[in-house]
């Protein structure tokens, strides 16, 4: 963050998808004819985010001879900006030694969510080709939930004794400037015995300060400092509450793990959203057009797939009331009809719960909150939409009993699609299970069970009456 | 951004909604029966966002008497962290010389934002309140695109001449270090005749060069600058490719118009990917449970009345088939799952554009390029599915007439599906309305209709093999 803006000109390119095929075709070229010097300075000369780009166009033999013959600090940088899903995938076709070496490039919080993402054999194949001290860091920040503290902040920080003078920090910090230049740092930290936190020194003070002056005599006391197992949801509201950058992270004793930038909290908690939206859409893992077919094809299937033996689980209903509905045929109308309307109040429903989980207000086990709150709503939107297509369903049949049928059905349904929407986030989560990926397919099957089980089992019992 | 951590101790507290919904009692009760100074007091001791919950549990009533009880300066810092929605009721609620009066003492994108959700008359009679020179500027940014430079920049910018001194510019800076404090400020930019951008001045430099130095002297020439007119997606880019914490914007000569920062950025494209989550789940304004629950009822009801009206006129598509339901009853059971695979198909290619589009991947005049993509997967999911449910069909009814019927209806519809899905927010996007909000049910219309029409068009051409 502290390099300073140099001499260019005003920049308003654009960067056209084509532009991303045909560099991936140069980079295509280069891996397999140019010598490694040729490549590495092509690489070089790339934006980040372009270069990124050209490599997710890469066949996956071409991207792996690409990180392959990159030296390991230059690969790993490229890495970094590459989708994670991407970037384990190219990690996890490497030979662990050279994985390791790439990855040991890269920061602390980078390694620990690709190693986290990795396979158990394959991550601990990578670990098998590191020091033993670096594969136990690395160990013990991988235990971390990834939306904690912990899971978020770097290991790489600034950390000296009260007693270290002005000078010797100011030369600690010029002969690491490369390695520092790209952690994002702003603060130094002061620790005694047992590296335990016992004062923050801003860079800025460091730079008018004597030499002679100490870091205890600089340091600002009792710094706030946030516990490991911190969850965004505070972390963001800690970084709403204080203009900071950066906050220390301590475990139980006091002792200094890390720190946390905002920047890393801002991207964690737009990617958790982006990654809510996706699967909300069924969209289980990235999809940019520029992938191949058969890939783009598979991934929606492996959602699609689960979804029609679901759709026909629920549908197993309906086949159960076939008498039913041969004698009173307009039922086939309001059927998809009530499974979709269910299938929207229960998705409100879990999306109003997933927004409360990720803004910290609920915990999982409030569920008798949630349902409080939603009973009423339930009655409410119930009796409406009921009301509603009830009168649809008695002028569309002319007959009063068939509009009693569908609103009563419709009514009902709605209230149990809110009070199942609004509690699956909870349960999930409770169990460790994904809500954002769980939550969708399971409501829509037992919403649609139970609304064609009502309409048609109130049907049933009333069909004197409708025929 | 600039301001120090200060003394506090460890901080793992959590704040429970319960806290909230107590603390606007006691906030109710100061509003109704304290005095200005107590109230002021109040509400200053709080953390920011426990004020801002607090804020939004108020009666609307409590609100407004709140706001016109602080001062302008205390009301604006506490409207800043409420919800935007939320924030916009209350002003919208307040008289126009009050509101002006708050809204003046924020930054001025967020006054940009504000006025713009404003309904137009309401936003008038505010500008109308401030003096003219503040109100045009005002008026001009509110024009921009709030997904741009323009509309994410502050204005509020430390400009100077070339000639300006070290001693001037820390003159300045210390006479104004309340107001700038909040406004993340980390450069100053030096500006020739006409504003136009010519030099940026780091912070750091300031503070190590001599008192008689100038701004012409230190600064960094031809800095890079963005135009107003700057996409997010080319934002969120640009501070990807570069550790910079804010970037100059300018107009087409080059004037100097405000600064974006990283910080604002990342903010809305984190919201932008929260309203597209909470639009698919049909939540159109943000629902916290401890919303009064006539209100949370209202809001739902506006999403699912739509639908169900949509709902029932893809199903009169149904209505027009009844004689050959009535023959082939086993068609009934087929029509949810059509319709609901359908839809999770369409989706899938929705989100699909929807993240190209926010990435600045595609633009909304290259359908022929996404139709291209999107056939092929097409094709091969419809095949994969249509034989899927057509074996079902098969099975289901002993007649493999039945099992082509559905085949064919849900792989065409599947088709169908994701070109129209794929399509859609690229076509809404073009003509201006926001595609996250009606993508999914103008989508999931169309394609009932085109699935209800072919299963049971073709069911009734091919009647005479299916029953």
């Amino acid at each position: 963050m502290e390099t300073p803006p140099t001499a260019t000109a005003i920049d308003p390119e654009d960067h056209p998808l084509e532009s991303a095929e045909q560099l991936a075709e140069e980079l295509a070229e280069l891996v397999r004819m140019g010598d490694d010097a040729d490549l590495s300075q092509y690489v070089e000369q790339l934006e980040p985010r372009e270069a990124a780009r050209a490599v997710c166009e890469l066949s996956d033999e071409d991207e792996a001879r690409l990180l392959e013959r990159l030296i390991p600090q230059q690969a790993s940088a490229l890495l970094i900006d590459v989708p994670e899903v991407e970037a384990v995938e190219a990690v996890a076709a490497l030979p662990p030694e050279t994985s390791a070496a790439i990855i040991q490039h890269m920061p602390s919080n980078k390694q620990a969510d690709l190693v986290s993402a990795l396979a158990d054999d394959e991550a601990d194949a990578i670990l098998a080709e590191m020091s033993p001290t670096d594969a136990i860091k690395l160990q013990q920040l991988v235990s971390y939930d990834p939306d904690t503290a912990g899971g978020l902040m770097q290991t790489e920080v600034l950390a000296f004794r009260e007693s270290s003078t002005v000078a010797q920090i100011l030369q600690r910090l010029r002969s690491d400037a490369g390695r520092f230049r790209q952690l994002d740092i702003q603060y130094a930290y002061v620790v005694a015995r047992g590296r335990k936190l016992v004062g923050v020194l801003r860079l800025r003070d460091l730079l008018l300060a004597d030499d002679s002056a100490t870091a205890g005599e600089l340091m600002i006391e009792d710094p706030i400092a946030l516990d490991a197992q911190t969850p965004i949801a505070e972390l963001d509201e800690f970084f709403d509450d204080h203009a900071f950058l950066g906050v220390p992270v301590v475990e139980a004793g006091g002792r200094l793990l890390g720190v946390v930038t905002r920047a890393a909290v801002d991207e964690q908690s737009q990617s958790n959203a982006e990654r809510d939206y996706r699967l909300a859409m069924g969209v289980v893992q990235e999809e940019i057009r520029t992938m191949p077919t058969l890939k783009r094809s598979r991934l929606r299937l492996s959602w699609l797939s689960v979804n029609i033996l679901l759709n026909v689980v629920a549908a197993s209903v309906i086949a159960g009331f076939q008498n039913t509905l041969e004698q009173v045929i307009a039922l086939a109308v309001f059927l998809p009809i009530i499974s979709d309307m269910s299938g929207c109040s229960g998705n409100q429903a879990v999306a109003v719960s997933m927004r409360e989980l990720s803004l910290g207000l609920i915990e999982p086990r409030e569920l008798w909150r949630v349902w409080r709150k939603e009973f009423t709503v339930g009655i409410l939107n119930g009796l409406a939409l009921g009301i509603l297509l009830g009168a649809v369903g008695w002028w569309y049949a002319g007959n009063p009993w068939l509009g009693v049928v569908v609103a009563v059905a419709l009514g009902t349904n709605t209230l149990v699609a809110v009070l199942i929407g609004s509690s699956l986030p909870l349960i999930l989560k409770a169990r460790g299970v994904d809500p954002a990926l769980a939550s969708g397919p399971i409501l829509t099957t037992v919403t649609d069970m139970c609304g064609f089980f009502l309409v048609l089992g109130l049907a049933t019992v009333m069909l004197e009456y409708l025929v």
